[in-house]
């Protein structure tokens, strides 16, 4: 990358995580011109502690307007900007963000979340990743299809006519990092999934067994354990087996969900938006089941959301 | 109790498991004339840490055969002592310990482990409840059926003309207890699951949801955090659902493994072996897919079943 040219600066955008913060300076088009890091993630920080870490990892970037995506925006965050509830047109979301002044005069605008009520009156929430969608729709304005973001509470999205009509989270990222660090199977699998190739044979066969129903994953969790004590498996196997039980466990419960039919009938567009880690292993899982995906970049999503709506509300308030 | 008379005992059984050890003293009818406990479990000890907790575990009791079931007897525990293969015909199964002299000159019989491989090669393995299930055979020898013991690794075992045929584990107090404690649900639900009544509606509520094929169990769990977020849930509610979904995707992959058939059509016999906390949360689920269980102490049953053990192996090399 070249070094950053300030004066064509146009905005700054954050990310500001559960666990950590990302700043990126914007120009006109969206393109990142400079990014900076920040440790202190919503997560641990008080109301009052989210101004200093805000002002240092801006520090010496332009007074431009300031747009902030992720958990700063929930009730222990910096400023609640509340939950909007679905179908929610994403080209819309740029004018409900809550503002705050700084005491060094930079104006914050800060992006709500989006709610979804099924009709059995259970609640699901996001907070980050409506903005990873409206980065999506910067890139491609007509997307129709499904849009599943890999993480720690991994959510499927439907998206059309520019709007998240419906969406569901998994708990699948968090579950299996509490089972390789904290459960009986820390002593036979790594800590981090992120190093599992796609066509692994015991992630492909994990991922089958649970989506075909033959092995339920309470259970075969556990045999990832007998496997190693019998037969001291290799610890790269038992977390590739792992990855693709809990992967598979996710697709079988969005089956169930309605999110798509297997068989490859009625095979239906998608995008997979995450990190180098967890996508290849989506993007796997998705054509197993006939869902014909591409993949996004996390990170370049929630810059280029950010100021896509920015650059909505401008045409709106113009 | 009355006070122990030593003078009637005639065996020292031991529980031995991963994180506690408890022995007691019996009279030649196996019922139990004092116990002792120990903080050391198997799980934190090295080989050669065992006999200075058995010895100061068993200091003063007479000098009689001793019986030892758990993991003391697995390949990390004191002495290794194999698992053997199912089916396993349990009246045999205390001619098949593993023993050993300890250096005050007391006579160890460890029991040995089960381990279950079903059609597919997947392998599975007990240690400590093949003892549990010789011990509801000590209470009815004819007990033809299926035993449930709930804890950290739940196991499902058919139990028929004296034999364990087949036994499936399933992960569910283990996977309750890391989300209680460890993931994001940790701020809506209490760390102890024991105090949930098997009548809470929200218990009910996610039993059914689960078992019902509606709600799949990875996402039914964000949904506990997004009602806390959004309406501020009681903490007992969201531990009831908790609850609730996790005992009811174990029912439902045990349902699929071919444990029992819904609809209370060809409803079967059960006992449920276990501790005061979990047995009626067992019971009920029980109750509502038809299965007429029955419940038994898990702290008896393997004290009983040690004795069975012990007094089947006198009979057979007498």
């Amino acid at each position: 990358m070249s070094a950053p040219n300030p004066s064509s600066a146009d905005m700054i955008a954050i990310d500001w995580g559960t666990t950590n913060c990302r700043g990126s300076l914007l120009d006109a088009n969206g393109d990142v011109l400079d990014t900076r890091y920040a440790p202190e993630g919503a997560g641990g920080l008080h109301a009052d502690g989210f101004e200093s870490v805000f002002e240092r990892l801006v520090d010496g970037w332009p007074e431009l307007p300031v747009w902030i995506c992720g958990m700063a925006g929930s009730r222990q965050g910096w400023r609640e900007a509340p939950y909007l509830p679905c179908p929610a047109l994403l080209s819309e979301l740029g004018s409900r963000i809550t503002q705050l002044r700084t005491a060094s005069g930079r104006i914050v605008c800060i992006v709500p979340g989006l709610l979804y009520r099924d009709s059995n009156h259970n609640a699901d929430i996001m907070r980050g990743e409506e903005t990873q969608i409206a980065g999506l729709l910067a890139r491609q304005d007509d997307f129709e299809g499904l849009a599943i973001l890999p993480g720690t509470h991994c959510k499927w999205v439907a998206v059309k006519d520019g709007k998240i009509s419906r969406f569901q989270t998994f708990l699948t990222g968090e579950l299996y990092s509490l089972l390789a660090t904290a459960s009986i199977l820390r002593h036979s699998v790594p800590a981090d999934e992120t190093d599992i190739p796609a066509e692994h044979p015991a992630f492909l066969r994990g991922f089958d067994e649970v989506i075909s129903g033959r092995v339920p994953l309470v259970s075969g969790l556990f045999q990832i354990r007998t496997q190693d004590v019998l037969n001291g498996a290799q610890k790269d196997d038992s977390a590739a087996r792992l990855s693709g039980l809990m992967i598979g466990a996710e697709f079988a419960a969005a089956e169930t969900g309605g999110w798509f039919k297997g068989g490859k009938q009625g095979a239906q567009d998608g995008f997979i938006i995450g990190g180098r880690g967890l996508t290849p292993l989506y993007a796997k899982a998705c054509e197993l089941v006939g869902i014909r995906a591409r993949t996004l970049s996390g990170l370049d999503a929630s810059s280029r959301g950010l100021w896509y709506l920015a650059h909505k509300q401008r045409m709106t308030t113009a």
